[in-house]
């Protein structure tokens, strides 16, 4: 059976990357400028990382996070906390984060010696040496990473000046953006009416009253497909979708601007959104994704402290079958309609949505998301989704991540996971093994090309 | 470990098939006719085919299931119908739609090569030959699949006449009734007035009234008793059990007939109609079923268009806890009642299920149903329930299906999966060989009989 | 693989068992009698042994649990009772009670042959006449199981003679208790008023007020310090805590005594108990534990007749990221609060708990517990939990056990499955091997004398 997984994994391996859902930072290709240094490369931007160091006691002073300096204590050194960083580097076995830096380390950077307090700063030493060189800038990367179509998640009030370079550039490289309406949609999110005031200057609509504010998300939809997006991106509290009377939302959508709302309306305004929202995806054709189900900011001291994600977001319990149902029956048979959704609530991959994509044409479910991007996260997804919304209801892979250089090693994980997963189909003669070749082909390349309309 | 599996397997092979719990359709017995064509028999009664196939954008009407053809299109030709299914065949990879149906192609109808729109129309020109041979008529097939007992499910307005048939007949085949109440317990079932009038009128009761209805159950009970019912069934939104005062119930009973009850007393209702057919258990000794967790019809466009069962019914959160606690105060402790759960929230199995089987006397797991019937859902069940329940306080293998020709193959795939199960127990040193040999057997046979008391 | 695991296995088998968490009695080892016979010591006190007869018809009074004889009924010879249970051994195939018994047979009392209806009364006589020997007296079995320390767990109301003599004796068997005050700080608990005024007597203060409530449970801490209790243990029905203003709570505490609180209100105590334990914990240094989420004594009939803790105790759905809230926005973040997180309900393992423990610093991961300490929960606890919140987040093994002779076939099993867990890492090489060897030795000995600061 191992055999067969390899021989599967050789006809994936090479395949291009696909990485339809992420959060690089589209200014490095535009400007195609060398990484500082290890720590702000591998460290900083990774609350895998340092929510992991804080678990165990490291303060996120000591890792550098503290922009204010409140306490006047001296910023740490990046060398600094990359050795802190390298002692406590046995925190992280059995962790997907350790497989993904493992695998920079050795393909990346050529490093093999494990890394410890002792090969710490030869570690450092090396890596920042090799960044300054012209292999290791952005796009050298991006180009030996093979990577086909790289997508960037960017708020509406974006002005995506960096997709605007990339686009009058003559580099060859697919870095496209995604519509990530949160900061304009949910009433709960920080400075909610000065966001709404900054979208209607940037649309030149007046967002006063709620039928500018649509005219003025229809305009920035369309600056955003204008700079490549093919999708939206949805990171809601819960999965809940209403239909509201237009004078019922127009009413909230006023006190949410001058009052605020309370929880329950703030909620409804949201569901109200999403409904919205899916009715722009079918006159624009842009594929709608739904990321519910995170408490976010859940340590108020820490947030206050250092600001929002630095590892305190943490899952609940989430449900999708009542709460899509105003969604699905306006639009769930509509054939133009797409949407992908995710769970960190695993308990809905079989119990509700397999069976709800493998039902509605609408429905794609996306891969194992935020924490059970890994390979037991992996297995769970494949076995639990499989036997009833098939291969060809999943969007494939995304890696999801603001690790830029993790990313051939996220592919290459889904890949192997996916491979010995059909191998394990052939083994029990459920599958032949030419169709294991082809799924596996789709599974690695065709199918995220096919659910985000590449 | 493989080896002794296949040992463990080559044991239980060729034991008949118990089959407690299923679709089938009782005239296929009793009249004997020949089954028309490949498509009327495998497709068209197959709500796990047509859903697929729907969520990939194949419209129900091209697979023939819009009886009124309202949009004035021609119907399909079952060849045509049958040639679009094997073009989408490879939807259902990783699937058990496509165990089942290969297993019926290769080991009923003795066809070896793959199912592809190139083979799909010498597929079906060799499959509509052979239905006309008499060996692949109802009876034959019946016979040659070693079935010793098979059980149809019946509403108690059904005058069980195929099933009046096949006991005047001589034919050795063992088919018998099962009594779900549904269409008369639940005030939310389609003309749930016209049916409790219809009840009335088959028993003689007057059921205009709470005394008159119960009457009218029993009376219809032991007429399923006569027709071989070993067993009732119960498929409720939820588990919910209650007990109400007679005068509170007679009148929710009044209500739901004449002005109709909202969703709280329905359920309300629903709730205290479980524990009164406990009480009738206990008095004709039939064994309950209880299927809860089914959002029915979750499509309304759908079940406009083409109604009930169509592959649009989701799974949601389950539990049991307190739901059953005012049956189980009630009976939980009796000998001689029984109660078979089944669920498809798999969160319940480990949390709930398995430790409440476990303790009380008149409760047993049913096997993984529906949606979880399958290779992935049969592991996970015994995973999460033997450590616990142990293997006696399981009801064995249930088919629950209608599609006829797929029951050996169901089977089959279970007893694989017990004996893969048993081996490995061995191998982990937990279990004797001889042992695992006898569990084996009665996962396969014994636990099924003695649950159904057959 | 197999071979790894077996490599990393020997260098863990002979560790030392620390038992920091358990439901041994101390007067065991404090007094050193001999055991009397096999029913009392192995089946009288296992609920999970009788849970398993019972569900299966026998009943409690065959096994010799009805104290009153209400019935008037012969109570039966413990030797008939092991007869009964002998030819009932079957049932417990595939549970770990099955494991635990094999390993005491064939480990303590050197008996090979399998437990039957047949070999039942010599396996009764063979242990019988072994029990009366000093190498089976509590402390020769505590020495051979080569017990480094182990902990029992006590009520506030208890007056730890029996750890007064052990911490007398010259024996250096380390035997430490554990403060559970459920009964002085759940209102739902029996006899709850009678209970505060006994812990007025022993403490001398006035526990009419709930400040002189507070200043009782601190001198009763520092009275269970003083026998060497490093933790505290809370058996609460949910998670939830809460941070009341004093003046509520006091009110709630003076109607609690006076007239009893209604659920919710009780439920609110416990709630702000919680929170007052940390505050106590911050003090002292003990760490808390938290076991939430099982319905106790859920079946009336059985309670009434034969008590609590009688295998009627049932699992429900839990929550921990709002529950825990209250208490984490006070302490989360103190360096020295320390607070072990146990579970019943496996769908928070990866949705809550890893999340919540791979980023807050007070908290940690107890084992798979009750119903989950098996093979199967004891490999779904590592696959659900590592990948987040890594190893140095769980706490080692706890048995929690009131079958001593159990103990060393419990930490066995949990060193094997973590041994072929690491084995599995180290294979797909995910980790180096001299880190498995490390890590098992963290996870066999190390974590759990950290966690529970031995």
């Amino acid at each position: 059976m191992l055999s067969l997984a390899q021989l599967l994994y050789k006809e994936v391996a090479d395949l291009p990357i696909i990485s339809p859902h992420g959060h690089t930072d589209a200014a490095w290709f535009a400007y195609n400028e060398p990484f500082t240094d290890p720590t702000a490369l591998l460290i900083t931007p990774d609350h895998y990382v340092y929510r992991m160091l804080y678990s165990q006691g490291i303060s996120l002073t000591q890792l550098g996070m503290d922009a204010n300096q409140r306490r006047g204590a001296r910023a740490p050194d990046p060398a600094e906390v990359w050795q802190l960083f390298a002692a406590h580097y046995h925190l992280f076995r059995g962790t997907p984060t350790r497989i993904w830096l493992d695998h920079v380390f050795a393909e990346v950077f050529g490093i093999e010696e494990p890394l410890t307090a002792q090969t710490a700063s030869a570690y450092y030493e090396r890596m920042t040496h090799q960044l300054t060189r012209p292999e290791f800038r952005p796009r050298a990367l991006f180009e030996r990473f093979n990577i086909e179509l790289l997508a960037t998640t960017e708020s509406p009030l974006d002005e995506l000046q960096s997709h605007s370079v990339l686009q009058a550039d003559t580099w060859s490289g697919r870095v496209i953006t995604t519509f990530r309406p949160d900061p304009v949609v949910d009433p709960d999110y920080e400075h909610f009416a000065d966001n709404i005031a900054t979208l209607g200057r940037l649309s030149g609509e007046d967002t006063t009253h709620f039928d500018g504010y649509l005219r003025a998300l229809r305009e920035r939809r369309a600056f955003f497909r204008a700079h490549g997006a093919t999708a939206t991106d949805h990171g809601h509290p819960t999965a809940r979708t209403a239909n509201l009377a237009p004078a019922d939302v127009a009413a909230l959508y006023s006190q949410a601007l001058n009052q605020g709302l309370d929880a329950q309306k703030a909620e409804l305004f949201r569901a109200h959104m999403l409904v919205e929202m899916a009715t722009m995806s079918l006159e624009d054709g842009m594929v709608m994704q739904l990321h519910p189900g995170v408490y976010r900011n859940h340590n108020p001291w820490l947030f206050e402290q250092y600001g929002r994600d630095r590892g305190a977001d943490i899952p609940q319990t989430t449900t999708y079958v009542e709460a899509l149902k105003p969604l699905l029956d306006k639009y769930g048979n509509e054939p133009a309609f797409k949407l992908i959704l995710f769970t960190l609530d695993e308990t809905t991959y079989a119990r509700e949505l397999a069976p709800l994509a493998g039902h509605y044409p609408c429905l794609t479910l996306g891969p194992p998301w935020w924490f059970n991007d890994s390979p037991e996260g992996m297995r769970r997804f494949r076995r639990a989704t499989t036997e009833t919304a098939g291969f060809y209801n999943t969007a494939g892979f995304n890696d999801d991540t603001r690790a830029f250089l993790s990313i051939p090693a996220r592919h290459d994980l889904a890949r192997r996971i996916d491979c010995g997963f059909l191998a394990q189909l052939v083994a029990e003669h459920a599958l032949d093994e030419n169709e294991a070749v082809e799924s596996a082909r789709q599974l690695a390349y065709g199918l995220a090309k096919r659910a985000y309309r590449l």
